[in-house]
Parts: C-alpha cells; structure tokens; sequence
C-alpha cells in the first residue's frame, strides 16, 4: 500500500509569544519543521510527504528551503484557519482512494523511526494506529462545581503520527463537523469506527512552550551527534 | 505561621533504570536533590526543610554533602516503603501543631518561586494549595472495553508542592488508608476538605525518565548562568 504523511504545520504560535511561527523556528541547525520531515524521510525515502503551512508563509518556507539547502522532495498545502480545515486540504492533495496516511504535528520533530513504522503497520491491520503515551503526573477533572481526581493510570496521553487507511480518514472528513475536532482520532471515533491505541514515547513532545522548544534543540543536537 | 517544606526522596528509581537512584544523580554539577532544596531555600532562608530519603540511602547522602559542601540546614528523615508513609515520617518529624507545609517531590528540582510562595499564600487563607497545569495532548480514558475521549481542556495535571494548614494534613494522615494515596491533594479531599488549585508551570516537570533527565540539566544550567 502507498504511503503517505501529512505534516500539520500552519498554526500561529499564539503560545510561544510573538515572532517567527514556531515551526520555522532554527533548532539545532535548522528551522523546527525541516527537522521533522526529516524524520519521516530518514524511515522511508519512498514515503509521499504533504506538508501543510499558512498560505502567508509559502514564500518564507520556500526562501529557508534554499538557505538550508533542503532537498527532501514534499509537496506544499495551504492550511486553513484551523487544524481541521488544514487536514482536510492535505486529505485533498491525494488523489489516490487507498492507501495508508499518518498524520503528524509539524511540532513534534523527535518523532522516532519506531512509532512511525508501528504506526503504517497497525493501520495496515486495522485501519487506524493511535500512539500514546501514560502520564506521569496526577490527574483532576475541573469544571464549574470543583474538581475531582481522575485514575492515572486509565488516562492516555494521544500524540501523533495518528495512522489511518486512506478511505476511512477521507470519508471521517467528509463530515461536516471536522472543523470542530483537534484530534483526528475522535473524528474517526466520531464515525462510529474502532480506534487502535499504541506505545507513543514520551519524548516525542509537542513543542509548544519555550522550554520545550530548548529541551527539543538539545535532543536533536544529541540525534546529531549519534549519527554523524 | 512556621513554615514546613518536605521534600520527599526515597523512591527507588524503578523507571530510570539501574543505577544510582535519581534523586542522587548529578546534573549540572549536584545531586538533583541538592537543586530541590537550594530552590526552596533560595525563596526563604527561614524555611524548615525536612527531606525524606531511603533509609540505606543515608551514608550516601551524608557523603555527597560532604563531597559537594553542601551546608543547607535541613532535617533528615528515613522514608518508608511506600510515598505514603515516607510522607507521613515527614509530617511525624514536625513537633508544631500549627502551621503550613509545603509536600513536594524531591524529583521537581525546576519548582519555582512563584509557584512556592503563591502555595503558601492560598493555604494560609483556604487550607489547601494544589498547583496543577493544563496538558497539551489530546487524552483519553481507557479501560477494559476500549477507550474514549476526555475533555483535555477539563483535565488538569496536577504538581508539587502541595501546600496544606498542618493540622489539616496531619489529620489527613492519621487516616488508616493513607498508604494507598500517591497524591496528598486526594487524601486531603478524601477526608472531605475542599482543594484549592492553582497555576502551576509546564516546567516544573517530575523527573522520571532519561531524556527528563537531561532537560532538567539543560534548564538548572541556564538558571545557573542566569544568576552568575
């Protein structure tokens, strides 16, 4: 089956204060988004990688392409307002009916050859491959009356690439409530379909604050360093 | 009113692997444990800081003093078999009646000030202070017959120090069952007092893991600098 990956990169940053969108960021040599299709490059060259950003920032990407001499052939989308709209004009880049698709957070670039290769085969068996993780805090439940505790150890942490048969995810979208979800897998879910959860890793954060953005900078200088 | 600070450390380190236990493993240039403390004496030098550590863990820790002229006045207790009553030893080792204690990990070695002074503030007016921070993954909840998802923006994680009027928690844990809580904020609501949280910080991450390990590195380095 062909294959696949979506790369979610058009959010604003509105965490990580003004400036250069976070995906754009220059961690460890490069920007923060090149790090991550790199990533998905390295596991498989023959994988068919669609890379999503805000139209504002074509031009931008395409200049830092060529400042870095990046060369991994992908092919750009132009994201929507929200995470939704942006996974749903990747989704229409792919013309084929079958096939398996990941879809990944531009934001996550310590993506491991592991998770992605358990992830295409599970969704090959079963249709969806959904990796994550257990926390290692404890955990409350708020709302307007108090909080209350909630078991730890039956609460998992979803990350992403979620992995999904290509007509399942296709027709999960075709719904018209997908602006709404910021998880492919509840809209999967939502469709009435069984979800397969996998071992994530828990280094395989989301960068969304400055710190992480540090702790991710040093952890692919160390990637560096063991490869070179 | 006085104030307390156990800092609790005999756990055995199960998840980190072989080895040294973690909370004696030297990261940017001390024992982690010796950060822990340094961060809650740099906040207030009139603290009375008990640290529980294993028992065999003792002639170690008395060395590592030694070997790290480290002179931070804090009281020693033998911790137990379980986070429960190595708590418990802790609270068993402070003669006032009246007061607040702050109950922290001694694995947070990035807590803050903000985050400490802020939890003695609230427990002195309501009773309780439990710093707690959003999660940026989508979670779910599973359990035998499959899993479904949680409401991320409801759930909230939940940090140290946990702040408490002494009498409060003392009672707490004069409870019979107070060796099956992992978390001092449940068995304080167990006995029917309401919690108050608080924000907490993305930073002040538990360490458990190696890569954990050496993010908390990297940030006590950079603190370093900061205040040199």
């Amino acid at each position: 089956m062909k294959r696949y990956v979506i790369i979610v990169a058009a959010g604003l940053s509105k965490r990580m204060g003004e400036g250069t969108p976070k995906q754009f960021r220059v961690i460890a040599g490069k920007p923060m988004l090149m790090h991550t299709i790199a990533a998905f490059d390295a596991v498989e060259t023959s994988l068919n990688i669609i890379v999503v950003i805000p139209p504002a920032s074509i031009p931008t990407w395409q200049e830092l392409c060529k400042a870095h001499n990046f060369n991994i052939p992908h092919q750009l989308v132009e994201g929507g307002p929200t995470r939704g709209y942006s996974v749903k004009n990747g989704l229409a880049a792919i013309e084929d009916d079958e096939g398996l698709v990941a879809i990944h957070d531009g934001a996550r670039p310590l993506v491991d050859k592991r998770i992605i290769l358990e992830g295409f085969e599970l969704a090959a068996r079963t249709g969806t491959a959904i990796p994550c993780v257990q926390l290692t805090d404890s955990l409350r439940l708020v709302d307007t009356y108090g909080s209350r505790a909630l078991p730890r150890t039956k609460v998992k942490a979803i990350q992403t690439p979620q992995c999904f048969l290509l007509p399942m995810i296709k027709q999960a979208y075709d719904a018209q409530d997908f602006m709404n979800f910021t998880d492919d897998a509840q809209l999967i879910e939502r469709s009435g379909l069984p979800l397969s959860l996998y071992d994530g890793n828990l280094g395989n954060i989301k960068v969304t604050t400055p710190n992480q953005l540090i702790y991710a900078e040093i952890m692919l200088q160390l990637q560096n360093k063991k490869s070179s």
